[in-house]
């Protein structure tokens, strides 16, 4: 079985949005062992979506619309589509009443143009959209099912898995399995080459490489009829590559850095603060989207100004004047300063040039000073990074976490 | 003249990434004039690339491809192309040069499989890659363009504004111009509401809205053949919903809400400095994206502990006690003990409960207090967000930079 997801919508063809719905759906959709072989992107405009829909129903089994579901004329997904297949629309009551009810919970009234939000081919199977209004469906015909699922993602994520996942899992028999190896520190022809013979040669489970930001990864993908199965056929591949890589693997699957060096922290019983400059509130920002951070993370202090690196964490007006701002000294002192201010067991720190300003030939825009201190003293290590700020900033940021966890790591 | 752009891929199919490059080639070729009327994503398989080639070829004059021009046995464009033309590959060799040299740059030596990316037909404009090693090409069939392109963002967007943008140009007669309206505060259907007469019965410029997150921008595009026609056919329009909409619009085109704080902050002469709970560092991150934030951000606490919240900003211990870390007066002395001890003229805080623990009945995820203090006291707002942990921080912060804004504004 496999599957087709067509993007409606000009703002997409215009670039002003990425098409990040069809990235879900295609994670969703493989995981429940569904091919996708296309996805294909169309304007708001009748005749292109009716020519797009033709191509897609000669080639695919499943047909999955996102977007154009809205309450405005420029909304003509689910009218189209029901145009191709020959269907005319009703009313559908309860969806009407859902909608109604939706804008009197936010203080407001429903506007007329909104029932046409509530219409659809009579024997359509109803996908409820709890997060807005635009309900989406599903359409059977000629052996296929044609799916409409609202745009923005939120709505389409929800109402996918708790609306679409559970239809389509029962139409599908077979899954797919798979674990996403986590790579930080090491380029990726480098693990090409340390992995080159299971790339080649291997038909179950499969190996593929990722390159990604700042990070490579590697997908072993098995097909099984159980999860049990896919796994027994995913470990040992998996075992293999651990051997190879070691630490280089920071994390499997859905894990971000921060959420491993979350983890470690908790387990080891360690508590953290943070002190950055160039990084500018990021370090911690990053570590604050895990849930739970709370536990482990004391405090932060971005101190930009050099008065800032005195007075909350004590870096000696001696170092900033002799070293200046950025330079190896006031990293260690301001991840000892954090460290001592707020009482945590580690302290970590940035100082560097994002740029595009500030840079000078000694001190060029890149150079980034990273520092983590414990009760024993404190380690720095000097980056000379590439890109442009934000680019510097996340760079930063990734390589502090990854020298974190190493220092957890070791950790008895 | 029309495009479309092709993504070659397994790993778009498998939702291990988003599709930014053809995001980033549809706002180029919009500005070029050329209409994008399609996207397509196929996978690394030279069938359905053939047939993929084959429908676009039917249905548009310029066809993009995007990856699969790497060095190993997946990467297939380059050569499907050719075999859908009829053309055979031969060595480029300033093209092997640049690659060789590239690897030497980096202390490697380049394996064999790397020649394979020197190979083109013979009469192909070759598109050189200053970024990575994989030249890109143009080669013309038909009265129609075929562009190769690699697929990793930073080499696709050099090699396309150096080298295929040029190329374009020079096909391309005449140009888009468009400008984005950024507002904040009102909803997508009210702002439709507001503009609804310029929505219909407009030719050029035309006017579309576009929800984003947590905003809905307004774009006016005007089809021209200079850029200052363009500007007068925008200029009445864009006057007509400023008058309309008044500071609900917080931006133009690229605008970011932080950037027009900074700059807010730099023209009116205020220094800034930041406290926060529940948005764990993510305010002073957004600003310290702005380059120059530096000017205007003196610094900025992460205070998730009551104990940082005393020790580094002077909340009484009283007030936690009395009506706990979540509440509108732990907020007001929150930004009046960072804007006191890091002397600046405007002091922000956050606190609240981003979920997804934590929550109770009186105090429920998703609920924020946002202060903003300076020299005349303090004034706060009280949030009630939905959606996941990352949803509720950034909603926090985009009303938090949206108060400041308007309270910048009404400085005189």
């Amino acid at each position: 079985m496999n599957a087709e997801i067509i993007g409606v919508g000009s703002e997409l063809l215009l670039g002003q949005i990425s098409n990040t719905d069809a990235q879900y759906l295609s994670r969703q959709l493989s995981s429940l062992g569904i091919d996708v072989y296309w996805h294909t992107v169309v304007g708001d405009n009748r005749d292109r979506l009716l020519r797009t829909l033709r191509i897609a129903s000669d080639r695919s089994d499943i047909i999955i619309t996102t977007g154009g579901l809205g309450p405005t004329m420029d909304d003509l997904s689910k009218e189209t589509v029901a145009t191709f297949l020959g269907l005319d629309l009703v009313l559908h009551q309860p969806s009407l009443e859902r909608i109604r009810n939706h804008f009197s919970a936010m203080g407001r009234t429903m506007t007329k143009n909104n029932v046409k939000q509530a219409m659809f081919p009579k024997d359509s199977i109803i996908l409820q959209n709890d997060i807005g209004t635009a309900p989406g469906a599903v359409m059977e015909a000629n052996g296929k099912s044609y799916i409409v699922l609202p745009g923005p993602p939120s709505e389409l994520q929800h109402m996918f898995d708790h609306y679409a996942f559970p239809y389509l899992k029962r139409k599908s028999g077979q899954g797919i399995y798979s674990r996403v190896l986590r790579i930080y520190g090491i380029g990726e022809s480098a693990v090409e080459e340390m992995v080159k013979d299971l790339l080649v040669n291997q038909k179950n489970p499969t190996l593929a490489p990722l390159i990604g930001v700042g990070e490579v990864t590697l997908r072993i993908t098995a097909k099984s009829s159980s999860p049990e199965e896919g796994e027994a056929l995913i470990r040992p591949m998996e075992q293999e590559i651990e051997k190879r890589l070691g630490t280089a693997i920071y994390g499997f699957d859905e894990d971000r850095m921060e959420s491993v060096v979350v983890n470690l922290l908790r387990e080891k019983g360690r508590t953290l603060s943070v002190a950055e400059s160039c990084t500018g509130g990021l370090v911690s920002n990053r570590i604050t989207n895990v849930p739970g951070a709370s536990d482990v993370l004391l405090e932060g202090c971005v101190t930009y100004s050099n008065q800032a690196k005195i007075a909350r964490l004590g870096v000696s007006p001696k170092t900033l004047k002799t070293y200046g701002a950025v330079s190896r000294q006031t990293a260690l002192e301001m991840a000892e300063g954090i460290r001592k201010t707020s009482k945590s067991d580690i302290g970590i720190a940035t100082t560097g040039i994002a740029g595009p300003g500030g840079g000078s030939p000694q001190k060029p825009v890149g150079l980034v000073h990273i520092a983590i201190a414990d009760q024993n003293g404190a380690s720095a290590k000097e980056l000379h990074l590439d890109g442009d700020r934000i680019l510097i900033k996340n760079g930063a940021v990734m390589h502090l976490l990854n020298e974190l966890r190493l220092y957890l790591l070791s950790l008895k």
